[in-house]
């Protein structure tokens, strides 16, 4: 078992560098400890009484003195080596103790000028923390240097491979939690470093931090024998190095095995690194990491009330809970605080002292100012090839057909080509599945472990990061843009569920820092829904749900698009739009499979730029419809215009309006959505009485929630999926929904003052039409020609 | 590295035996093939024709030949030594696969009998597979012997363990697809060994089956060098059993080897459990597994077109596509078929020869009949003591407080105490947190491996299964369930989303299996969501999504159910109802901090019963309000009930009607939901034309998702959770939604004619104490104490 390297020092740190790095982490673990407990009498200058105590005591202490340990040694390596590093916190809830580290650099005071350093500047800042209106208690946004909340724990260590790719130079330390390493998309990232290539990308330092408990549960891995924990770290990849360190040992002595075992992992990335840029192969290294065995709570109260504290699960939030009304706790309190001999650390006025000042770096080098925290500081855009040169040419309404994501393809591939160093596509194994698979012409899928022949396009430089884990690419996807780039997810729509939690965080993430000034604004977040939920016809019910949109928007409107393109070429625009887009969340869905393209490209962009929209050349309304046929999403659409051309043939007479919705967020009011409309244009499209058969991608209710303030509300009839599915032709599973041409014309009928008892033969045909249908493909396994062939009739 | 035992033999199987296996394996083999291109000519009673082949192609041949020859060798053990064994398939797109296997058992004949066993059934068999109006292409809820469905990947070896927990003579032989094997839930799966108890619980024997790729990409674990591979397995606590299989090598070889090792860690199981069940102490045994290592589509064609598909990732869905068009292919594919030997394998009539149908075990020893994987013809009731003994006195409305969820914890402590053997509770680290910690009075936590002192309620025999991973608690609890058991999943209400996808899965599973008759309904999926999203003080803005509600209503009506009840005495009727209840999704969202008790336990019972009613003593409307204060939710409750009291105070003259919903889905149409109540009773309860306040617990547009169709719906005016929120006071968050007390007396004066102009001075006071309780809160940090110490006057 590899503890240290043998060859090393036992003691790198010189008498002066193990004084300022304890003197830095004592300073992090008093303010931490301050944060949590001090309204007022942050130095203690006077003994800690009452009412210096705040009234509600909220925040984690548990790992915090570990966070620090790391960040105080950190510092050093920064310094000694130059390093352009940054910190991810796995354990988000350790928020006062990054908050601590970012004021002893200097930087929280540069961008939240009011927390000064001095004893006022403390005071505001003990007060500000899970204080209402003041700050959160986690490593939320608001704190500079973070990428990663850790509220949710499980993804920092997806968000630290995310960060150092296409990044050579930025060295990510990430500290895992041993709680956090319980889930799953933890768990998962550990093979993250098979699509990390040393030459090209920078390096991950993990550090898992082995505290011991959880909430109430001692974690496993810090329970399972610690040959099984060392022989999984070799199953990931890693060469583990441990270091422990347990309750009253000297801190000295931990300081010089943490800073031998730091010092060793840096040479070995350094030595990985220039191997692969001086070498033409490259091969997967074992990259080094760490396992810091650290006493929950370390330093804090060893017994609180005769009971072990220190070490514990008792440590996880606040250990001593009865300061403001229990003598002995408070006095318990202010000997905690003073043990970390505050009077060394800060001078007269508050600030931080030289030892202490001069133990962290300068400028950009400080973690919490590296730039790529706060990656659109760095954004730089990219470059988007023209979309129209890519378009399909559509000499009539739906005369040709296509795949949509195919034609996207192309020209996604001309993006590739023109962005070699901030564009990326992740999928779980969907990319060539979902039709993009031209971007393969100009680069490969990421890959850093053995490729054998036959293999098909795998190279250590692709720049498609394919792993069968959503997880993983929402986390590498939002670690890259969080640090300047710009990428697209492409996922089974059924299947993007897996990371509703996750995109929950980044909208959240999104919504913050809308109102934090100095963080920039970062390229938006692009989902590709393909294989949407009709076209399912391998896989059936288990892969049909459409109910991602509905859960996006409810995140705030702010932050949030929804676009449902008809075709090839208003989803070539429609991409075009969301790639060049900053700070939202940019869910198209779009098919794969060969399909009507119903408008050229001048119409598709025009269509787009408007977002909804009447297609003239399909109705026959003249302004005055007898009903109106609205449809998103390129299923709904083909069912719709079939539907029109059914409704047009046999009721010439009827009056048909087609609307077509692109940007679903054009159907809210725009008081709840900056792409909503106003109701004079909601009526001018829907008209205030006459009925409206929509056919709608998703499940119904989305558009009753979008439009019900509208004045026609109630005459708004929706089709849409209701959860019926197998794995059946495409007709068949539109027919299981009722949303197939033949009930939309039957639902048109049905809604039309008079036409039920007139038409009533007509509606006869059209069940009957079903029916047979319905019979063909069952005896046949396909769809009847008549459906599959239909095109709209050149008029 | 172990691939065997030494000691053994390496040709384990009798020549009778080895014929027999390989002639099973064959037969399945066929039998997929078949299914996954013939329409006719099953057994190739003359030469393939075009005519023969299905028009569409559909079906996952990649996986199959290595599940069936799992299924092969396990009924070989079955048989030899009277196993109870089910198999859980993780490439559940093995489809075919599994089917075939059943067929051949005699047990999907028994469960569909058109499909007979000869020539006749053979050809439905293999029409029906992927064809409209026949059976899904996945090991879905209508095969036999499922119990994970398989298209969203991950979550077969959680459902393995899930089953045998509390099963301890059952085996669960879990094949893990290698690309599952990289999904975030399947790689923190592995440590559920940390929590099986070999004295009480029956064995998992994982079988991680490494084809080498997915859909277009090599797996990862096939490609990381084989020392790491098993080093990784080690670490996870498994013993490793390497199997390869290559290309072209002779079956009876890779037979013998397979046997040989299936043989040693059956070996290995039984001594684990005879250890450990006549030994006192329970320690982690060090269990065995296997890494199957064969070519993906082997036996199938080895090139199409010169072009390599066996071993590559070509073989992944359909090796030969032209079959109907390319005579070639179609060659190809009748010399493929021919390669198995039906004609030794199926007499005349087309049923399995002597040697195949021997070569499976009988009765329930079948792995299709097995009775736990139709979980609920085993299914015994829980036995519910009198929740009502559990009940909080509550003299007058609101007049004492409780904290729901531990009262409730005290009725799940005798709930535990009568169910030793079927139920258990589910929780990532928060069964204390969300206090229901009275259950550790009767009951542990699950834990096998070290326990230290000063850990708390930690042992090997305990129920309450805790990890900090919402996919495992929920896959477990699914697993248990669908084996016949009951539980109980306990999570934070934000990060439920995390298993979104799960959910749906298993909502899919129970709407599948209303349809299948043979299926007995199992107990319901209960989640109690505590810690919800009005009392995040501790964590803020991440820990705050009352959406899951959104989620669950988008899936069939059928099967889901949601209630909100207001406080303890309703919570408890309410879980007792959820736990009697079958084949449902219950979610409960209910606080755990110190609330009103708002009705005594006789009230609570028959509004619980009800669901949804008007509480009279609240309101004084005798029967004609001016307004309705409508709240679900129990801090939306509370707000309306001290809103209701300042409207009453203050307007005395207003007739004011509280209705308070505890089962949301009453709200909806009886056509939409078998709770949904007619509008006649609608429009009782809400008017047909006064004003509705609605406080409610989430998204505040659900409610009007559900009541957009009701006559008084354009009145009803929802307050909710708008995405707003960090760690602070309960009342500020409150107030930053503007659910609170004071705004909801603002809304009731804008929206009761008359009472704008009238009453604007109390609409200015009310906009006043908001202001001061906002102050109030910067300056203390807590809520003032007028509204914390607010109580519903008695009256």
């Amino acid at each position: 078992m590899t503890t240290t390297d043998a060859s090393r020092s036992a003691t790198p740190l010189t008498a002066d560098e193990l004084a300022r790095v304890d003197a830095l982490w004592r300073a992090a673990n008093y303010l931490t400890v301050g944060q949590i407990y001090l309204l007022d009498n942050p130095l203690l200058h006077e003994p800690l009484r009452p009412e210096h105590i705040k009234p509600r005591l909220l925040g984690h202490w548990g790992t915090s003195p570990g966070l620090s340990l790391l960040y105080a040694h950190m510092n050093r390596v920064i310094q000694a080596r130059d390093l352009n590093a940054i910190y991810v916190t796995g354990p988000g809830h350790g928020g006062p103790a990054i908050v601590a580290n970012t004021w002893l650099e200097g930087t929280y005071t540069e961008r939240y000028p009011a927390i000064t350093r001095d004893t006022e500047g403390m005071r505001k800042l003990f007060r500000q923390f899970s204080f209402p209106g003041g700050i959160p208690s986690h490593v939320a946004p608001e704190v500079p240097g973070s990428i990663n909340e850790g509220g949710e724990l499980g993804y920092s260590l997806m968000h630290a491979y995310g960060a150092v790719y296409d990044n050579p130079d930025l060295l990510a330390l990430c500290v895992v939690g041993d709680g956090e390493a319980e889930t799953g998309p933890l768990a998962a990232s550990w093979l993250s470093n098979t699509l990390l290539n040393p030459a090209r990308d920078g390096a991950v330092l993990p550090v898992l931090h082995l505290n011991g408990y959880k909430i109430a549960n001692p974690t496993l891995l810090a329970r399972i024998p610690e040959q099984d924990l060392m022989s999984l770290m070799r199953g990931y990849g890693y060469e583990p190095h441990l270091v422990r360190a347990e309750i009253g040992e000297d801190h000295a002595t931990v300081h010089q095995r943490l800073a031998t075992v730091l010092d060793l992992c840096l040479d070995h990335i350094s030595v990985i690194q220039h191997h692969a840029r001086t070498t033409p192969t490259v091969t997967r290294p074992r990259w080094p990491m760490i396992i810091l065995r650290t006493p929950k709570g370390w330093t804090g109260p060893n017994t609180v009330d005769g009971i072990q504290v220190e070490g514990t699960f008792r440590a996880h939030q606040v250990p001593l809970s009865g300061v403001r009304t229990n003598p002995a706790h408070l006095a318990q309190l202010e000997a905690w605080l003073r043990s970390y001999r505050p009077e060394q650390l800060f001078d007269a006025s508050g600030a931080p002292v030289e030892r202490v000042g001069t133990a962290v770096p300068a400028g950009h080098r400080r973690m919490s100012d590296n730039p790529h925290a706060n990656g659109g500081v760095l954004l730089r855009p990219l470059v988007l090839p023209d979309y129209r040169k890519f378009g399909v040419a559509a000499p009539a309404p739906g005369g040709t057909s296509a795949e949509s994501t195919k034609v996207l393809g192309e020209w996604l591939r001309e993006v590739m080509r023109a962005n070699t160093d901030r564009f990326r596509l992740f999928g779980p194994d969907e990319v060539a599945s979902n039709r993009l698979g031209a971007v393969f012409e100009v680069t490969d899928r990421a890959f850093v472990a053995e490729i054998v022949p036959g293999d098909d396009h795998l190279a250590p430089d692709g720049r498609v990061m394919e792993v069968l884990s959503e997880h993983l690419c929402q986390g590498w996807l939002e670690g890259y843009l969080l640090t300047g780039r710009h990428g697209l997810f492409t996922s089974y729509e059924a299947f993007i569920h897996i990371v509703d939690s996750m995109f929950n965080q980044h909208a959240k993430w999104l919504k913050s820092t809308l109102d934090i000034p100095w963080r920039r604004p970062i390229a938006s977040l692009n989902y590709l829904l393909s294989s949407h939920v009709w076209r399912q016809d391998h896989n059936g019910f288990s892969h049909q749900d459409p109910g991602f949109i509905d859960h996006v928007v409810n995140k705030k409107a702010e932050v949030i698009r929804v676009y449902l393109p008809p075709d090839a070429n208003t989803l070539l625009s429609t991409m075009d739009h969301c790639l060049a887009s900053r700070h939202y969340v940019n869910v198209v869905v779009a098919g794969k499979q060969p399909q009507p393209v119903w408008l050229d490209m001048d119409e598709a962009m025009a269509h787009c730029r408007r977002g909804i929209g009447i297609w003239e050349w399909a109705g026959n309304d003249e302004g005055e419809p007898d009903v109106v046929m609205a449809c998103a999403g390129d299923v709904p659409t083909l069912e719709t215009m079939a539907a029109v051309d059914l409704l047009r043939q046999n009721l010439p007479s009827l009056r048909v309006r087609v609307v077509n919705v692109v940007d679903l967020m054009r159907l809210q009011d725009e008081k709840e959505h900056p792409h909503g409309m106003p109701d004079a244009q909601f009526d001018a499209l829907f008209t205030t009485d006459k009925p409206v058969v929509f056919a709608y991608h998703g499940y119904p209710w989305l558009i009753h929630r979008l439009t019900y303030r509208r004045t026609n509300h109630d005459n708004i009839h929706v089709r849409g999926y209701k959860e019926e599915g197998t794995t059946t032709t495409p007709f068949d599973m539109v027919m299981l929904n009722d949303l197939d041409r033949f009930h939309l014309v039957m639902d048109v009928i049905d809604r039309v003052p008079g036409l039920a008892v007139r038409e009533a033969a007509l509606r006869q045909r059209m069940y009957d039409a079903r029916q047979r249908a319905r019979q063909y493909t069952r005896e046949y396994g396909e769809d009847a020609p008549e459906i599959r062939d239909w095109v709209w009739p050149a008029r």
